[in-house]
């Protein structure tokens, strides 16, 4: 392998999840994809690395503060949905089942990697209510991290008068109950509702 | 999204292997690699598509023709590899039980994909033997299309006076024999060596 293709495949291992066979892969599809490809690729690499930061309001990925979402008229301000990270956001938004407002933390409680609540974007939260707020939704993850953030957070909030709601754990739509594991179907059970 | 990371991950997407989801997480990646990584992967990318091309003489990826591999002076010019792909090259060199030359035809005969031999490097393999090689070592895959590719080879070598071998199909080194499909079973048998 050439010099320059050594020195990609070395910076595309640096991301978590590619290997040295995936960046290899990725180079040679890159050098198979056409001789505008390459140029048009780098051009769009440095512009998301040049332009992109997170909103100053909400933490999404951002190439004006505030972000579009956090800009956007046509957003039920009312509503403010708590989530670890910008990929959960994105989840969000591709579902179209939720057209309120964001705040991102940028992760989770976890004593263990060091991560305390003065890690994450907390009182950047806490400066924004109650504000136009009437019902946080709290929409980290479902594991022990997410769980332990939500409950912090439920405290945090409860002085503020405002209505702070969990998002469903459960069986996922299409599941079927056999494959899926007790812990989901405890949580399923314990969240019926009435049809 | 903002507008440089949809045309990112746009362009990812075009790569293959690569869906929605590997391409938004490669470009969270990117971002959360420190403000040096984007623009040093941007210039890697452009380097690598301005400089890398196909050697004039044995199709390797490089940055220079003859190649560094067609170049080395320590490398044993009687034994010439013939491999698909320049992915199957790296994979016997990293194998390190190999220190012949090479050449790399650019895929395996495949009609119904319209790849006939005119599509592959295969003029340029008989114009360079038999020079100085005594043995061709056809190290295509072992599927339906490699196994054609190695056959019409060995038809359009045998005037040539050369010794063309293939390389060995069997049990792969920790394969279970329980677990081993019919199909590679019966090649392990078929051939079999004497100990």
């Amino acid at each position: 392998m050439s010099e320059s293709m050594k020195r990609l495949v070395g910076l595309l291992r640096q991301l978590p999840g590619v290997g040295e066979k995936t960046a290899q892969r990725l180079v040679m599809a890159l050098l198979n994809a056409g001789p505008d490809f390459g140029p048009a690729l780098a051009d769009a690499v440095r512009e998301v690395a040049e332009r992109v930061r997170p909103c100053g309001v909400c933490g999404n990925l951002t190439e004006e503060s505030p972000c579009e979402l956090c800009a956007d008229p046509r957003r039920e301000r009312g509503l403010l949905c708590v989530v670890e990270r910008v990929p959960d956001l994105l989840a969000i938004e591709a579902s179209h089942e939720y057209r309120g407002l964001y705040h991102v933390l940028g992760g989770s409680l976890s004593p263990l990697d060091g991560v305390g609540p003065d890690e994450l974007r907390v009182e950047g939260l806490l400066a924004r209510l109650p504000g136009e707020v009437r019902e946080v939704i709290l929409a980290t993850s479902a594991s022990v991290e997410g769980e332990a953030t939500a409950l912090y957070l439920k405290r945090r909030l409860s002085a503020l008068g405002l209505k702070v709601t969990r998002i469903a754990s459960g069986i996922p739509v299409g599941g079927e109950l056999e494959y899926v594991d007790r812990g989901t179907l405890g949580r399923a059970l314990a969240g019926r509702r009435e049809l």
